[in-house]
């Protein structure tokens, strides 16, 4: 049976493993709109391989270029943020959500008020607009797919199983590239050895994320919303070879926990073929060969970020989205030479306490509204060099 | 909601384990029938505790003493094998299987036949009678729940997903306490030295099975009955801690794993709150003090039951049969001194050498003929000393 799928962020990691599995069962799969912010060459080629309906470019300078690449194609071109929203709306079997940033908010919300089955990668969604969005998704029935591989991890833990039931959701956290280093190194890490992450090939902020443990803060808050659990059932592990990719224990004391391998793929699979299974093409997990796997404490003192997210979720309305805002600030100045690695954090701490008027965001506008306040307020704090 | 339990096994590890439970749920369970072998103190006063309505004694020249101790409170008492069959096809909505050996095999074909829900802890009925067993639960539509914590582990993994789905089962196994000894070590092991048992309690019997891999091979002729993967996809792996208990993994190569602390207890309370769980009074899982998780393939050259097993189930017919029949003559035969420890795979391979004209069994009564048959066989060749 043929299945109608939108992928928006055609051109990025997570829309280059998606079409990955999709070329590999195209038979399986009719696309209906690929989206891209304004990478046309890239865009249009995929949409013509994959005889998409639609092609959307976020960038409306892009259009020309876009219409000129998919000429005599029959493919329909589109551009803008509205023209976004509205591929998002067209009705299909599923939609993956992959737009890096805040960019795929009112996409991701679109989808989510068609009623849709969303495998969800956009992180922003739920971390800056969690509660809007989830208030969204019940009220439109629609069905969420987390793609991340922790909350995939524990949403395939969790399947069969009653929400009730749970004693403990644990994420695990690879700890990232710096998590043997001391205060003093920490102090003077550089951004190239900030990103070479040991397990995962991935861009320069999230990479920058995970050496801070935010990326773990930000997963933190995600799955707050995403499992209903409540914040003291919600744990943090450090595993370093990421083969464990979450756990879920139960009130009978029985852990069910996911592992595989760190390519993204694997959850994508999941999300795809959820609530059955397709192949993909890598290879059987081999506990032999790997031989063991470690497991540690977080370290707060060195790492705070995963404190922060903790109290960002627990004061709610509009923390978490200043908790993001200020750390997409203090990452790109951290890789631009402007901020301490162990400044990041600092700045994020200070951005939050500066903001804690700021009102509950109850639409996506006004989520926006707060990202964009709490960005002006981190950069004004980076610009009076109290922190650097 | 009241459910109603009959335990066949009461006074054993399980029977204990279970009715701990039970104990801590009284308000949740009737308590119909308790049966035993010949403990009658016990089960007279476990009757009374838990106002069980029958408690039956295998052993006929205990029922006097069973009418005496259950005098005038109400609980009936029975004896015999076909008193322990009409309660086991008493109707109620759980049967906990736990009589040890080929006594348990008649009951737990006769809750079988009555299309009830079944925890089952006899190893028997699968091992020996596996298809003969597979095909009644099929025509009577029984449900068969594994308490074995390995096969409960991956009936908790394959839960809400198809077997068809499933691209590989891997049963964990400790190793035992004999793991990392030499072939000349092990030709010296003591009955003290192999039912020293790293991570669980267990009886002897099953302790030194664990020492052999004999337990495994068990298992695994277990697995291949409850979970239809196909021999090319159950395999085993080492892992010392046992902490888990064993995996699923799926084509799409997510791998689910249990996980849990060594007590029978999170099996069993899987199994008598399935599908929804119930509470143990069990510490949760912390990996961060456990520290590390080890995994190391099978040594078949020094542990050769594994292999043994695999090629009975593949053989097929009479053969796991005859293996289970030799190895509880050879085991008990090392426990009593007139064996050594690496003869008891020796003794297990000759008899099924010399048996490999047995019928293959089409009704219980021809199973325990099998049974009996290969006992008669592993006794001789003990008696020839010729292995010793």
């Amino acid at each position: 049976m043929t299945r109608s799928l939108t992928l928006l962020g055609a051109t990025g990691s997570i829309g280059a493993s998606t079409l990955d599995l999709v070329r590999r069962n195209r038979d399986a799969w009719q696309v209906e709109a690929l989206t891209a912010h304004c990478s046309v060459a890239e865009l249009a080629a995929l949409a013509i391989e994959f005889d998409a309906k639609l092609a959307v470019v976020g960038d409306e300078a892009c259009l020309p270029a876009l219409r000129d690449a998919l000429a005599g194609s029959g493919v329909e071109a589109a551009a803008g943020r509205a023209a976004l929203c509205e591929a998002a709306a067209r009705p299909v079997d599923m939609t993956v959500a992959a737009i890096v940033g805040c960019a795929g908010l009112g996409p991701v919300m679109a989808a989510i008020e068609r009623g849709g089955t969303i495998a969800l990668a956009n992180k922003e969604a739920l971390v800056s607009a969690g509660e809007v969005m989830m208030q969204a998704v019940a009220r439109h029935g629609a069905t969420l797919l987390p793609t991340d591989s922790e909350h995939n991890a524990i949403f395939q833990c969790l399947n069969g199983n009653r929400i009730e039931d749970v004693a403990r959701i644990t994420l695990t956290a690879s700890g990232g590239p710096l998590r043997t280093w001391s205060q003093a190194e920490l102090d003077a890490a550089t951004p190239a050895q900030a990103v070479a992450h040991p397990n995962w090939s991935m861009g320069a902020k999230i990479s920058v994320d995970s050496a801070t443990m935010m990326n773990k803060g930000l997963e933190y808050i995600e799955a707050y919303h995403l499992f209903p659990v409540g914040l003291d059932r919600l744990h943090i592990v450090v595993h370093p070879q990421s083969v464990v990719h979450s756990m879920v224990e139960f009130r009978d004391r029985s852990t069910l926990a996911q592992l595989g391998p760190s390519d993204m793929r694997v959850p994508i699979a999941s999300c795809l073929a959820w609530p059955q299974r397709m192949e993909t093409p890598l290879a059987p997990l081999d506990l032999a060969a790997i031989g063991q796997l470690t497991f540690e404490p977080t370290n707060e003192a060195l790492f705070p970020a995963t404190r922060l997210a903790r109290e960002a979720i627990a004061a709610g309305g509009s923390a978490p989205a200043i908790l993001n805002a200020a750390n997409e600030v203090a990452v790109a100045a951290f890789l631009s030479g402007q901020l301490r690695f162990t400044r990041i954090a600092a700045l994020v701490e200070e951005t939050l306490a500066r903001s804690n008027d700021a009102p509950r965001p109850a639409s996506l506008a006004e989520v926006l509204d707060v990202d964009q306040s709490a960005r002006r307020q981190a950069r004004s704090l980076l610009e009076t060099q109290a922190l650097v």
